[in-house]
């Protein structure tokens, strides 16, 4: 999966997760991969390139132990045959792979006010359009420190980081920034090393400038500023990037193409992109071959696709499984997805007991009251269908509050239709594994508000995330479809997920930086 | 008042709201003029013109009544020197002023689906960005009939009186269309009538195109094209008419200029505008001159402003009132204005017994659960903070629920403070007023997010509605700013009042629409 890249800039990057985290078995030090799509892309392009630096949070005790040992300086990380911490006076295995990490001890205070306080409730909440803004947010003095003592000087250490990082090279690297987590540091790294060039990778949706007049203009300004410190802004999609430019306009005042997508500042143009992030086909493949991805396929078909001969009730539709998979935030609209489900079942009443919906959900930030309440309302209104509408002892609705990623490979491989129904998403990678690995001719049903559904839209049922109604009607659309368009679509959406994988994704970043190199 | 026009097309106006209403005194049928600041400027234009005819809602039982006996033609109101009725047969007063009002009965179910199912909940909650999205809103099939049954039937029964009214001028006429509740009537007087000259004028903020997409396309892009149906749609900022041309681009992928602010549809251009809505400031100061409004100067100033040598404190700084006049509409921000206040007594003690808030808020809406659930917050916040911070028996929020202009006048007339915190406001006419008629140096304490802050904001201490430690700061800075300052201020938002009052807007609008026509 190594990117097609020419690039021979040294590389610095930047997330919070870092690619690796390190525990403890006794005496023995361990490190577990971190995981998501994106840590495995970088991972691609950096144990690839002949010098690399990964900047990152010392997120677990065993991290912040090796940060003390190593005193400010990276670690060598051997990431293949085996995952581990190469030590110092070692060489990694000749035939293997390694990695320089510097992981990042920041005050616990400084990182909570940071984490908890400003990237996760408010950057999340205003990013995915979450506020009630009758009452919420309220910014008191409380806010005004964490993002001050917080945000700022933990985004402040990190750029401290990097410029090192960079300078140890002479000043001249590749600097790819990812996330809300770090607004601040390409400006704070320009400062320090002019002849960088510098990417930020911006992960969630980008509102327009009304959502970012949640905050005062001494902290949205700081924010926007911060970025516009990179060569190029990106995103995952078309509509975040020109948002971004709307914004640098409305909110700044600074001179914009709206049509190039570019933004003037300080003498220099800064890019907006888009590149959509996608999934490695070939990795998702080996794990739908596993045998404990088989079992949980032999486990669900039974359950949920087998035919019930038993029944006596000859007439009944074939027996079809919606999936769905996704965190408990309530960006993704589990509770509207359930109430437009039962609203199917009421208007179509010859479905229940014919047709399940299997929800695997990963319960997220449990401690935020915003968070537990969603999961309570999602309890609710599942145990109102599945009172009203269970058939031959089978609930209509299977909800499971679990983190499984061969059962959710299995489901994907079974299921009828695929229900992404969020508010707003950034990506959403779940819409583009199912085409890699469903043999069902599954439907897409895809919120227009997901960053997918610019490019799968057109091979999905589009779902509008508000309106019950319609979500019932498209998730019957995608219930009835005829065979022969359901694999038609499946099979364009599949084409369109492996022209455009994870690995693309990164050329086209790196292909862009090299002519801006240029 | 009467604008400066040179305009020879007849003219047909629409307000949901007309500029009279009638009732029932025993036998005698009485007339009351319609409120607010809209009425009365366009009224000055009607009755200015030869020929002019005004549609709107029959909204009381003689409104109703009387609709029924015109069988579909307009009635002649006299609006002058006495509002009556113009009884069939006979002429009005020969010195006196009259005017064509056409009022329409509609259906009640279809005017109540599309008053208080779509426009005031739906369009009023998106445009105002009043929604928490997590849990609202959540369309149904009943938002689905009360748009195709409700909202669509209504305009259609508008557009069908306002197209014969220009069809019984040969079908050339300027119409002028108001407000949200109309969207749809332009794109049907259009078709019909493809000489009238067609503006629609919104008095509330427009957002962008991230906020509409909680409707589904088939309700968001009939409510744009509706509206595209005009030659003009108009707006009270520039940041709404922006909106306006983003969303055409974003939502209906028409070719827009954002420097022109045009659209293109339908092979025709459709000018997005904007003219601030303001104030008369003569009949402004005729109210105030009245003595029901010296009563309430003498009143309020004993009570907040008197000097109160007995209290044996002397070194207690000079007394002071902070004044607010707002709907109880969660979109005015009454709970964070108050949290605001609380802070600022928390945070500076000495004021605590010398600084008075009068809130004057006039109960909105309260049959809706989210209007009452805010009056509930708004007397829990004030209970909390008189428990804490009342001295020498005063509490420092005096709370009143009315609604009472002349009240309201003598509390522009002599507060050191305006505090006007809206999350979104079209425009906020309190804004304009209290400069007019303050006589005590009153420094506007004003959000960004109201229409006034487009003109006053040079002239104002900025307002972050969300931030209640920056509004708590932005309290302070107002009442200890120095006297030249405060006067200086106040003068220059006072002559900006004057200068661009409820005539010059009208006329703006009218030269613009001349040059259309030439």
């Amino acid at each position: 999966m190594a990117p097609n890249v020419d690039s021979e800039l040294p590389l610095v990057l930047l997330s919070h997760r870092g690619p690796v985290s390190f525990g403890r078995d006794g005496d023995r030090r361990t490190a577990t991969k971190g995981s998501g799509g994106l840590v495995t892309a970088l991972l691609g392009l950096a144990e690839h390139l002949s010098d690399a630096v990964w900047v990152c949070a010392a997120s677990s005790d065993e991290d912040i132990a090796i940060a003390r040992e190593a005193e400010g300086r990276s670690v060598q990380v051997q990431t293949s045959p085996q995952l581990l911490l190469v030590d110092e006076g070692t060489t990694p295995d000749d035939e293997g792979r390694a990695l320089e990490v510097r992981m990042i001890e920041t005050d616990p205070w400084a990182h909570e006010a940071f984490y908890t306080v400003v990237s996760n409730p408010i950057l999340w909440f205003i990013q995915h359009g979450l506020y009630g803004l009758t009452f919420a947010p309220v910014l008191t003095a409380n806010e005004h420190a964490a993002f001050t003592d917080g945000y700022v000087a933990v985004n402040s250490a990190f750029a401290d980081a990097v410029a090192e990082e960079v300078e140890a090279r002479g000043g001249r690297a590749l600097v790819m920034l990812q996330d809300y987590h770090f607004y601040l540091v390409a400006g704070d790294v320009r400062k320090r090393c002019p002849e960088a060039l510098l990417s930020h990778f911006i992960h969630i949706p980008w509102p327009g400038p009304d959502s970012w007049r949640v905050l005062p203009p001494y902290m949205r300004d700081k924010l926007l500023l911060g970025l516009l410190g990179s060569d190029v802004v990106a995103f995952h999609t078309e509509r975040y990037a020109r948002n971004f430019v709307h914004c640098c306009s409305e909110l700044l005042g600074l001179r914009v193409d709206l049509d190039a997508l570019t933004v003037e500042v300080d003498g220099r143009t800064v890019y907006a992109r888009h590149y959509p992030i996608s999934v490695d086909p070939a990795a998702l493949e080996a794990v739908a071959a596993t045998d404990e991805v088989a079992a949980h396929v032999a486990t669900l078909t039974d359950t949920y696709l087998a035919s019930r001969e038993e029944s006596g009730e000859p007439e009944d539709p074939p027996r079809r499984l919606v999936v769905r998979v996704d965190r408990t935030d309530p960006s993704k609209n589990v509770v509207r997805g359930f109430l437009a489900f039962g609203q199917l079942l009421d208007q179509h009443p010859e479905l229940a007991g014919s047709v399940s919906f299997l929800a695997l959900l990963q319960p997220s930030r449990t401690d935020v009251p915003e968070y537990s309440d969603y999961i309570a309302t999602i309890g609710a209104v599942v145990a109102e269908i599945n009172a009203k509408h269970t058939r031959h002892g089978q609930q209509p609705i299977d909800l499971r509050m679990v983190e499984d990623f061969p059962l959710a490979v299995a489901a994907y491989s079974i299921c009828d239709v695929l229900m992404v129904n969020a508010l707003a998403d950034g990506m959403n990678l779940v819409a583009k594994e199912v085409p890699v690995v469903n043999e069902r001719s599954g439907v897409l049903a895809l919120s227009e508000n997901t960053g997918a559904h610019e490019e799968l839209g057109a091979f999905a049922v589009t779902l509008y995330p508000f309106d019950i109604q319609q979500m019932a009607d498209g998730l019957y659309e995608a219930l009835t479809m005829p065979q022969a368009d359901r694999a038609r679509l499946l099979a364009a959406a599949a084409a369109q997920v492996r022209e455009n994988d994870v690995s693309a994704w990164l050329s086209a970043q790196l292909r862009d930086l090299d002519r801006l190199r240029g």
